[in-house]
């Protein structure tokens, strides 16, 4: 039972038994420490800390910490090392997704010389065949670890087979059942295995209900597979049906929280991953293009304004509602946006077709509309303004609210359609293409109204 | 392999034959159905149509298929069938903690009804015990099933035990190991045993580093220390240390996809959790209290503007840069706010101080807002816009940025402080504040530099 907590005191402290290489009280501490919380320390180093540490620990510890890194520590750390220690002391000793995922990160270059240092043959096989699968399908989640056990075997047979083979494993959670072609047949649950009899055969036994994907199925789908069916493993086939892998929930968790943070990102117009815990640099340079489109976005709306300034002149009050309709058109644009891309990532779209979407989509903004409408025709009545704005506010948040939403709804069905993410239409283009549009149809109205009634 | 798809045809075909009463053909098709599937037909189903698919289930698919099911459609199927029923057929096959949800969405008095119907004493206990603890805190999650043997024990004991144990467990990832006072003391793998020895003792092979937690931890941090440290499976200890529950990581993805989908829809304006396929009246109720705060803050805002009318009846111009204004200052405080939600949620917040963190945030406002003025002032200076409206914009812009920035990044710290989720930073009763303190800087700047300059 380990509870760390970072503190900047923490930092402080080994630090400074760094800068006096004090070997004996830095081991000391991490040797109580979990990789993934030497990983977090590691992040606040410098390079020359980090591997002052690193030395100190053994290699399984060490290659543990290195899977845990996030992404560009890692990179910034594996490019002041070595290629041969790279090989010997992380990537030997990794399971083969991570090292495969480790080694992706490094250019081609560096990658064949890491490769060159690895002497178990079969170890760098796996991962040249891991690195071939694209990121973001099966293959690229996958690991080549697993227990497998042919259906004609007895249960000793299949427990001495077992023996062996866990040896290179980490964790047992299934075990998988193949023919003598290698093709997946199903699993043998741990459970029947302590409840069977010592004279029964792997094929009496075993569980022929297995769920499975192909190695090219995407990293999204398989994340909506292990989800729906609650799977803590999944094993991968291959266009013939081969067992050649197998994904842990732990690698899905991780593609999980990325779409979601990703979604989110685009929702609050964030361009990368960035944490509040990042320098200054990266967090501008996160923002900075949401802020560009915006304000390229608000130029486009003052030409629009602009060409209606004659009636501005006239008619001043029409400015006292531009944010609002703006606002609305971009609000309910996000809103309707964000539904869509939900459904489309969590594949739970229903049974309606892409009509039936729209149209319901169109009755839940003449609700929407109908209300805003009236309650903006409400409050200017109340206040006495004149006619002509009265029934152009009304209308334009009217047509506006009617044309975001299906324009929300719409923009992400076709950005799926052409492969595109459709968490993009959330993002900044599409909303400040709403504001302004919503801008114009109020200003267009506004001309109408001014002209007819006043 | 199942690949199944639910698609508008069979849910006809389906609902047609169960008109017809073909409880053969039925029977055949939801025999090959896992039960996540079935729970996605359930939900294009009637009532009536639900109940004759139901009592053609055998006991374990009804139970898989009621978890499986959407908390709303649960209460509603449930809601038609009498308490007996409820308790035999399902509470009494599921899991504790799926039991102990399922219950807990009854009312009371039905509550103790299905309670009463349970014959199984030591079943009823465990989930009147789990139904006791906090929906979102580690004893929430926690199932009461679990493997343990004593460290003591010998391995031929320890299997016998295992096998007796794993008669009521569906699935064995690992097996604890605790004292002779319950108190846990670590972990038996698997894999160790079937490597080791046959005359070897528990306390011999069993690993001591176990992370745990109390009953009393948040769901938040249960989900964050799995994600952390890669775990499948997380023990659950009471304030003495006494192992009483475990919790799955498919709970807890359900935590974190839910998690996700809050803070998302805080940031695109949603207010419950609706998918596209929910009915028009549930897609219009999570959307309008966003559109209503937002249509109560452009009235706010408007009369912000009539405030400023002399000045926008001499300077109409005034009025083309409002909406800019506006957006900008909503656009900049989602942006700070979700960077602060997002590290509040994953616990990675580093080492700064709250104090550390608003002045970095300044830093990264800085640069912003120096961007962004020097180009709109660029941009008037350009089209030849008056000295007074091109020093409005662009100090209005950067005061605008600055401020947003700040009060962004103080309000969800706030929040969290005083115990509030502080995602409803990122949402709409926030951002329709910055936007009308956004236009209220533009004018008040305007009258001033219009007096002075003009």
């Amino acid at each position: 039972m380990m509870n760390f907590e970072l503190t900047r005191e923490f930092v402080e402290n080994l630090r400074s038994l760094i800068e006096r290489k004090d070997e004996a009280a830095v081991s000391e501490i991490i040797e109580a420490l979990h990789p993934a919380d030497i990983a977090e320390i590691y992040e606040e180093l410098e390079i020359e800390e980090a591997k002052f540490l690193y030395f100190l620990m053994d290699d399984d510890t060490g290659a543990d910490v290195i899977t845990e890194l996030e992404e560009d520590d890692r990179k910034r750390f594996l490019a002041s090392l070595p290629s041969d220690v790279i090989a010997k002391r992380f990537i030997h000793k990794m399971n083969s997704d991570d090292a495969a995922d480790v080694l992706g990160e490094l250019d081609e270059e560096r990658q064949k010389e890491v490769l060159s240092h690895i002497d178990d043959v079969s170890t760098a096989g796996d991962i040249v065949d891991l690195l071939n699968y694209d990121e973001d399908s099966a293959g690229g989640l996958m690991a080549k670890e697993l227990i497998k056990v042919k259906e004609s075997w007895s249960i000793p047979t299949c427990l001495r087979s077992m023996r062996r083979q866990a040896e290179e494993i980490d964790e047992v959670y299934y075990v998988y059942v193949v023919d003598n072609d290698d093709i997946l047949k199903g699993t043998l649950s741990l459970k029947r295995m302590l409840l069977s009899s010592a004279d029964a055969r792997v094929k009496d036994i075993y569980n022929e209900d297995v769920i499975s994907v192909n190695v090219n199925t995407s990293s999204e789908e398989v994340s909506n597979i292990m989800d729906k069916y609650d799977l803590v493993v999944l094993p991968v086939v291959d266009n013939i049906g081969r067992l050649v892998g197998r994904i842990t929930i732990d690698d899905v968790v991780d593609v999980m929280r990325e779409e979601a943070e990703k979604d989110y990102q685009y929702a609050s117009g964030i361009t990368e991953d960035v944490e509040s815990s990042d320098s200054v640099w990266l967090l501008t340079r996160a923002r900075i293009p949401w802020l560009m489109i915006g304000l390229f976005g608000g130029i486009l709306g003052s030409r629009v304004i602009g060409g209606f300034e004659s009636y501005l002149d006239n008619y001043p009050q029409m400015a006292f509602f531009m944010p609002l309709i703006a606002a609305m058109g971009g609000n309910v644009g996000i809103q309707s946006s964000a539904i869509v891309v939900q459904s489309l990532a969590s594949g739970d779209m229903g049974i309606d077709t892409a009509w039936g979407k729209l149209l319901k989509e169109l009755a839940v903004a003449l609700l929407n509309a109908t209300v805003m409408a009236l309650l903006i025709f409400g409050y200017n009545r109340l206040i006495d303004s004149n006619m002509a704005l009265t029934f152009t506010v009304s209308v334009a948040m009217f047509s506006v609210v009617i044309f975001a939403s299906l324009f929300g709804t719409f923009v992400p069905m076709l950005l799926k359609r052409v492969n595109v993410d459709p968490a993009v239409a959330t993002g900044p283009f599409i909303t400040t293409l709403n504001d302004i549009i919503g801008m114009f149809i109020y200003l267009t109205l506004g001309s109408y109204f001014y002209n007819t009634l006043m």
